[in-house]
Formats: structure tokens, C-alpha cells, sequence
């Protein structure tokens, strides 16, 4: 049995605590925030606290929280004997207290409130500063995961990036398609299966051999029909940034 | 039976062609395409030529070619009486010769040789220029895909540039996730759980709900080392402007 506190209350908080919570094999043993509204949502399954100097004795301790806390919020654990592990993309494995035991734990998933994840698939990079910390991290990981992955710090932020593209930029971009058919009228539905067949086709095809469309093309004309109908200039320069990188990548000028 | 020609030989020809073979309602008499080579690919199935002056019969002709063919290659036709149709998101219906029956015939897919793709859950985006030709265009389509929709030009044209950010920018966010894990040695593979849950989320969840990410919530502390981890100048800039995009979107500033 693993033994774990998790401080933090938002959306990779919840997930990891009701993944913890489905498994035989791990025990969550408080739940910390500094709010207690957001609290509300744990205390009716486990002990939860609002008070940093009131953090029990675990196995685990994840810091689920935001970035620019993670170094401060770590501090209150030095006297803990427990592995201290953060949860993310971003923030180095030495932002946690030297003095301790120390650890990464960061699920590469995009976690959004009331929509249930499937954890087996999701990857868990994990790091820690020596081997026994290394198994007992894996062993929590592989509870929830069949895709556990040994990730250094630096690695972990060139994945972090790439997530912001693959995951941050793409969405922004379904937000702009969504934008343009809601102004002119035209049901966003409609490209729905064209978004998930996009997705979908790369888990075979190489992003590189997938593109599609008339700037791969080189198709000036509708390269100058489409700047001419987007009306915002926002949209115009993303548009126009856009098409020339996909040229650029295959080696035409528009 | 509605008989058809398939002029065209490119992705979009191919797979309606399969798409109309696999369907007793529907007779494919004849595929016309520049290229020997191309041609076949049909050959062994169905009469085939390289001859615009030798075009058969038919209840409808489907032009699947490149946009700025569409023109020149219909005007071919203009000795026939069957519905004469192109496939393109942003020719207008009018390019067609007016002195035919004209329509338009839009999957909205991206297909790419070599993958099959569901017809059914394509929706196809039809225009005909009386009710007449619409019932029957509706046979072709409804006989294919579960989802056919009246869609006139300028809707249709919105639709295509919709669909440029919702794949073409999409795939290349992909691009570019793919070119920074290369050049960093860190798989790709990581990240297609959460390419697949990006695209899932959304078709429950609008785009501007799904947004997540250090953009979103005005993180600055990220948004600096991403730049000085981006190495390339194309990614520093595309970075950059969607970051700004998604903080306008949320009414914040970097």
C-alpha cells in the first residue's frame, strides 16, 4: 500500500485523486488547499486541511498546484520524510526542497473539470533523485497507467513546449474555425469529423506526410480569396504567418 | 441507379469512387484523368479515359479536380445533359457552365491516398441551381454519408477557410510538435494521447471552454522560457502570435 497527500485542489488534483482513489493498491490520506470551498469537494471522502503546518505523515506528497507555487508551498514538507514529487511540465525537479526526498511526477494529459480522463492511456513521466525513489514513483505511476516513462527535467520541458503546439495552439486554432462559422452563420458541427480525422490520421502518418490543404499546394488563389474574406486582422496575420511556415516546410514561397 | 462520371483521378476522385462502387444504387460508367498512370488505379474496374471529347453518358458528372482546372476542364461537357458537379470548398457554383445543369458536391474531409475514411459520418455539402437537380445530388449523397446538408456558396467558401485553421494550421501545430521532439530526442509518440483527447474534448466541450495552458492563464514565468527554448525563429514568432491570440481571446495581456 502507497500512502499519499496531495496539495492542490484543481483539475490534475481531482484526477489524480479519483484515479488514486479507484486503486486497491493507493491510499490518499489528506487532501491541502488553501481554499475551502475547493476543499468541498474531498471532504466528504477524506481528511483535508487548509493549514500547511497540519500535513500528515505519507509515503508520496504530490504538489498538484500552480507553477509559481510549487517552491514555496514545497517548503512546509522539509521535515517530511515522504517522497516530495511536483506535477509539472515546466518547473525542475530542483525547485523542491534539496533537503529532501524528490520527485516529478507529470501526467501528459490536458485535464479539464467534469470530463473524465482514461488514465491507463495517459503517459506518466516520471524523475527522481535515485533508484528506490525512481520504483516507488513507477509503482504508484504503473497503478494508473500503462504508459510510464523515465523523463529528465529537460526533456520534460521540451515535451511541455511541444504540448503548448500540439495541444494549446491546436485548440486555439478549432477556436478561430469555431469563430469564423459562427459569424457567418454556418454550423461549427459540420467540421467535426474533419477535426477528429486530423487527429486520428497522425497516430499512423507522420504530421509531415499528412499535411494537406492549399498552402502545401502552393494555391495563391485561394491563399488571396481567404485573406480577402477573413475580416480580422487578428485572424489575417495568423493566417498569413501560417500558410508561409507550411510553404517554408515544404520548400515553396507563397 | 444514377449513373456517374468521376472526371479527376486525385484523393477526393479515389475515394468516391470506392465510396460509389461499394453501393448497389450507384453506377460508376467511366473515370476520366490526364494521366495514363493515374488512370490505372481505375482501369481494371471500370472504363477509363484520357480524352475530354470522349466522355459517356450520365446522370451526374462529378468534377474532382484541382480548383483551378474546374473551369476549363467542364467547359467539355457542356454538350450533355447530366447534372455536372464539382467537389471543390471554394469554387463557386457559377464557374460551371451556366448553360448546364450545375451543382456542387462537397465532402468535407481531408483524404489522403492510402487511408480510408468513413464515408457516413462525412457530412457533404451540396448546391444545386433547382430543387429538381437537389433531389437527385441528395440521392447521390444520402446513398453515401449519413450527414448531407444544403449548403450554398458563400457558405460553403466559409466552411473551406474554417476548415484551413481546423486542419491545415491543426496539422502543422502537430508539424511543429513533431520538429521540436526530433530535434530534442525526446518521442513524439508521448503526445498523441493528448492530440487525441484535444480533438475528442471538443465535441462536447466549445473550443473557447477547452482552452488550457499557460496562455490562457497569463502565465508569464512559461511564456519566457518557452521563447528561449524555442531555437527557430518560424517557431518563436508562431509561438509568440498565438500566445497573444489566446490571451486577447481571454481579454488578458502578456
Amino acid at each position: 500500500m502507497i500512502s499519499t497527500v496531495i496539495l492542490g485542489t484543481g483539475n490534475v488534483a481531482k484526477h489524480l485523486f479519483e484515479a488514486f482513489m479507484s486503486q486497491n493498491g493507493i491510499e490518499v490520506i489528506q487532501v491541502y488547499g488553501r481554499s475551502l470551498k475547493a476543499l468541498s469537494y474531498f471532504n466528504n471522502q477524506i481528511n483535508t486541511s487548509s493549514d500547511l503546518s497540519n500535513i500528515k505523515e505519507a509515503d508520496i506528497y504530490l504538489v498538484a498546484i500552480s507553477d509559481d507555487a510549487i517552491s514555496e508551498v514545497s517548503k512546509f514538507l522539509v521535515d517530511k520524510r515522504g517522497l516530495i514529487v511536483h506535477t509539472s511540465g515546466s518547473i525542475p525537479m530542483n525547485a523542491l526542497p534539496n533537503k529532501n526526498r524528490c520527485g516529478v511526477f507529470y501526467p501528459l494529459q490536458t485535464f479539464n473539470a467534469h470530463r473524465k480522463v482514461n488514465f491507463k492511456e495517459i503517459p506518466i513521466c516520471i524523475e527522481a533523485g535515485n533508484d528506490q525513489d525512481y520504483e516507488l514513483l513507477n509503482a504508484l505511476a504503473s497503478a494508473i497507467s500503462d504508459k510510464v516513462v523515465q523523463i529528465d527535467t529537460d526533456q520534460r520541458k521540451v515535451l511541455h513546449l511541444a504540448a503548448v503546439f500540439a495541444n494549446n495552439f491546436t485548440n486555439h486554432m478549432y477556436h478561430i474555425a469555431h469563430e469564423i462559422c459562427i459569424q457567418n452563420d454556418v454550423p461549427f458541427e459540420l467540421l467535426l469529423p474533419l477535426i477528429n480525422e486530423t487527429a486520428t490520421k497522425i497516430q499512423d502518418l507522420s504530421p509531415l506526410d499528412a499535411q494537406t490543404g492549399p498552402a502545401r499546394r502552393n494555391d495563391k488563389g485561394t491563399f488571396g480569396k481567404h485573406l480577402a474574406q477573413l475580416k480580422s486582422k487578428k485572424h489575417n496575420n495568423i493566417y498569413t504567418l501560417l500558410s508561409k511556415s507550411i510553404q517554408k516546410t515544404y520548400g515553396k514561397k507563397l
